[in-house]
C-alpha cells in the first residue's frame, strides 16, 4: 500500500511571516505520521512562506523562468531549508524521513513537460525510508529554471508509483461548495465548477481548481482534507474531500 | 568541450578543524573558475573536514551501510552544508553553480553498482548553469545508506557525459614517485604501482592508488595537480600528474 502525502505549505509555515515554520503545527503533523506508521509512504511539502516571496521577487513562476544562477539558488535554498525542518521534525516523530531535491533530479523540456526519474526515491521506500520532496526550482530547456509545484510532484509520483492512496493536507477541511459546505466526493470537474469558480486560478501553483482538474486525471484516489482529518487519512479513512 | 573538476575537500576545508571551510582556498579557486569563464563545466567536490566525521561517527563507509535514518542525514546534512558554501563561493565569482544533491539522484544495488541518471545536470548544463555535486551518502539495496566518494562521481560522470577533461584539484602537486617528485605522466598502473603502495589504502574513498586505477580505465585524460596549478589546467594545460 503504497501512501503519497502532501503537506500544504499553508499547514506548516506561518504563511504571513517570512520564512517562519509553523511549529506546533508541524509538530502535530509529524506525530500523526509517526503514530500511523505506514509501510510505504512518500512525502511532499508546498512552500508556504519560505518559497513564495523569493519566486514573486526573481519573477519566476510555473512558465516564466530565469537564467540568474543567484535568483534560482534564493528560491530553492529558501525551500530546501523549509524542508530540512520538516524533515528533522518527522525524525524526531520516529518517522525514517530523508531528504530529496527535486531540483537534483527532475527537469523540464521545452513545452513544459516534467520528467522526475525515480530511482533513488524507490530505492529510500524499499529500503524502508520516507523520502520527503518538496516544491522546488525545476531547470527547463529554454527557460533557465521555473517552479514546480508541490502538487505537480504529488501528480507525477502518482503515476510514477503506481500508489494506491493521495492525501493533501491543506489549510481547509476540503473542496467547499457555493454555501461553504465540504463536498464529500468528487467524480468529474463539471459538477464542481461553478463552486470552485476562478478565484484561485491567478496562484502561480495552481490553487483549488487546478488541483481537482489534476487529481480527477489519476487512477489514485486523492482526499483533500485539512489538519484536525490528517490522522484519520493516515487510519485509512476518507476525510475532507475524495476525488476519484 | 566539457571539463569535469574536483575540488578535494582536502583543498576546501581545514582537514583539522570539524566542519571548517578553508576560506582563502576557496575564494581563491572560486576566482579561478570565474576567470577561467569555461562553457561547459561540471564541479565536484570531497568532504574534507564536513563528511569524514560524521561518517566514521555512524560507522558508515562506501561497502557499509546504516538502515538509521538520523545518522544518514548527519552525514549528507554536513556535506550539503559545505556545498551551500561552495555554491556561493562560485556564485561570488560570477560563476552560474548551483548545487545537484547526488542523494536525491543516485542508487547502488546490491553489487555496489551506482546509478546516477543524469537528466537534470544535463539540461542545467545545456541552460548554462555549472552543476555542482559532492561526495555524499548513496541509497543501497539492502545496506540502507553508503558512502559515494566524489572521485566515484567523477568517474561516473566523465562516462556518461563524455567529458573531454578531467582535473583533480588536489592537497599535493600531483602524483608522486618514490622520491617525492611529481610523475608528468602515467599510461599504466604496472609503473607506478611500488610508488603508490598500499600507504593509503585505508582511507574509505580510496586514496591515491585508487584514483589512479580509476583513472586509468577512462576515455577521458585527467590531471592531477594542486590548488596553485589550477588556472594552468583550466587554460588547457596539463600541470601536475596527466593520467591517460
Amino acid at each position: 500500500m503504497t501512501t503519497i502525502l502532501k503537506l500544504g505549505g499553508s499547514v506548516i509555515t506561518e504563511k504571513d511571516a517570512p520564512e517562519t515554520v509553523d511549529r506546533e503545527a508541524l509538530t502535530a503533523a509529524a506525530d500523526a505520521i509517526g503514530a500511523a506508521d505506514l509501510d510505504d509512504l512518500v512525502i511532499v511539502h508546498g512552500g508556504g512562506s519560505f518559497g513564495h516571496h523569493h519566486a514573486e521577487a526573481h519573477g519566476v513562476t510555473a512558465t516564466a523562468g530565469t537564467h540568474d544562477a543567484a535568483g534560482v539558488y534564493a528560491i530553492h535554498d529558501a525551500m530546501a531549508r523549509l524542508d530540512d525542518h520538516v524533515v528533522e521534525a518527522l525524525q524526531d516523530a520516529g518517522v525514517p524521513a530523508l531528504p530529496v531535491h527535486p531540483f537534483s533530479v527532475a527537469s523540464r523540456d521545452e513545452h513544459g513537460e516534467t520528467a522526475l526519474p525515480t530511482g533513488a526515491i524507490d530505492r529510500l521506500r524499499g529500503e524502508g525510508f520516507v523520502p520527503v520532496l518538496f516544491g522546488d526550482v525545476v531547470v527547463q530547456a529554454g527557460a533557465g529554471a521555473t517552479i514546480l509545484s508541490g502538487d505537480e510532484i504529488v501528480v507525477l509520483l502518482a503515476r510514477s508509483l503506481g500508489a494506491d492512496r493521495i492525501g493533501l493536507c491543506s489549510g481547509v477541511s476540503g473542496v467547499l461548495d457555493e454555501s461553504g459546505a465540504v463536498i464529500d466526493r468528487i467524480e468529474d470537474f463539471a459538477a464542481v465548477a461553478d463552486a470552485l469558480g476562478e478565484s484561485e486560478a491567478t496562484d502561480v501553483t495552481g490553487g483549488m481548481a487546478g488541483k481537482v482538474r489534476a487529481l480527477l486525471d489519476l487512477e489514485t484516489p486523492a482526499s483533500i482534507f485539512g489538519p484536525d482529518d490528517l490522522a484519520a487519512f493516515l487510519a485509512g479513512e476518507d476525510p475532507g474531500t475524495l476525488i476519484e
